[in-house]
């Protein structure tokens, strides 16, 4: 019996026990935010064909500079999910800023866990970027050094936006092919890898994600693989993901040529500091390996 | 000459510049991300006819058990916008839990000013929802009394997912028509609304959003509002926000039955309780006014 076997036998099943008016549980009327809560929760547990599974571990590392958006998106995913740890990796556990716009941090996050903490073994290890703060990365042996560790016992290795410029970085892409925020994808040639367009790019165990927003695409498409499909489809149902962006300006093929010019100059200088920097990086771990 | 005519000169005045060789002042290399941060800040005023307005003062309430996807999706289209301030607003200054499943927050927000500190002229005032969090502001009578403070003087009143209803049990969707969640939708009518199905639904200067990622689509169209529709799409590229949710469930119709099925049960503790404290909180503002 294959995955989608099972799950279509559970969700069977549990439309079965729905029918027969076995669920519903809250006739007994709970009215308030605690019960309420307890009801959600026993719900999670009475649909456990769909939702349970061995316990997950999930790795995301937080740094100065990253972009807030790139974590919260699959953090909002992975946080829906039971019986899973959610690690956020840093040094230590002083709060790390992370606004985009260069300014002070509006939402420092605070770590969960330090690298020396991190479990072996990870479900998932996730890199989310930020400008400038992943070029940082990009040359911080301590961060390169332990994703170099953690990379080969994780199940997944995975990144949003920049965030694969620091997996480049730290020797983890050569050879895959991935994707990054479309201004800075042709960057991952300079790091061994193949640069490919797409909002999620899935080589062997590597799955990265296009640039911030492509992070709750992300979380969805691991969050089917970690669990089931159907599990994916109550996560997007909770978290009401049936966007509609009003505007038709998501990639450079489709945004109106002058918003395209104007990101190109925009980010024209970040890109230079992108290549020189996967230069240099490039060249100290050929010295380093 | 109305603001698209205003956009569209605008455009074209800058496409010509680009054309004209006018922009690259990055011919001069930055390579760090100090320089390449300057260059970004640079483009932005020297795209003025775009990024240029008067000053944007912009307020979210953030509370304990609010939804952190309901304000960072916003907030990320915010932060995109030149010459803004943003308030991140609570009773006092201690950060505030947000952990829509539970337990305890993973990454609590401190808030940046507290409600007596608020301008009193707000361009935006923004409240997320999040259960059960939004819950216990429906009867927190402090807040209450901030929002009904604060909405008659600012330009827009807003929301994402349940935090509808809580400018509801402000009584300052009376009459109006706005949205929520999906799952809680219906509630509003208890709070004097008139429920309306859509992603964003806005009616006179109420604008609300759907449920939690619905923060994204709204944060655009209000940049459109804030300032112009170009700019709106720059930041949409910006975040390369080209959604692509993989599978097809984002609303109860579109949703598999069982997976709709699923939800219906997990949230009808939720709904009970939300329609108690709907009807609690009206026949409390009823004897308040």
């Amino acid at each position: 019996m294959d995955r989608r076997d099972f799950t279509r036998l559970a969700a069977l099943s549990i439309l079965a026990r729905v029918l027969a008016g076995a669920a519903p549980s809250h006739a007994a009327a709970p009215v308030t935010a605690e019960t309420a809560e307890r009801h959600h929760q026993e719900a999670m547990l009475r649909y456990a064909e769909l939702t349970g599974g061995p316990k997950l571990s999930i790795g995301m590392l937080v740094y100065p500079g990253m972009f807030l958006q790139d974590l919260v998106g699959p953090l909002s995913m992975f946080e829906a999910l039971m019986n899973r740890d959610i690690h956020l990796l840093w040094k230590n556990l002083d709060p790390v800023g992370n606004d985009g716009s260069g300014g002070p941090a509006l939402i420092p996050v605070k770590p969960t866990t330090t690298f020396s903490q991190c479990p072996t073994q990870l479900d998932v290890l996730f890199v989310p970027g930020g400008v400038p703060g992943s070029f940082t990365m990009m040359e911080d042996s301590t961060v390169l050094d332990f994703l170099a560790r953690a990379a080969p016992n994780a199940r997944f290795v995975t990144s949003v936006c920049t965030g694969s410029l620091i997996l480049g970085a730290a020797g983890l892409l050569d050879g895959y092919r991935a994707t990054s925020h479309w201004a800075t994808r042709d960057v991952l040639a300079e790091l061994g890898a193949i640069p490919t367009p797409g909002r999620i790019v899935t080589d062997r165990n590597r799955i990265t994600g296009g640039g911030v927003t492509a992070g709750l695409d992300f979380g969805l498409a691991l969050v089917a693989q970690l669990r089931n499909r159907s599990y994916a489809e109550a996560i997007q149902l909770y978290l009401e993901y049936d966007p509609d962006p009003g505007f038709n300006a998501g990639s450079p093929e489709k945004a109106p040529p002058i918003v395209t010019a104007f990101l190109n100059d925009m980010f024209a200088g970040m890109r230079e500091a992108a290549f020189a920097t996967a230069r240099r990086a490039r060249k100290r771990a050929s010295r380093d390996f």
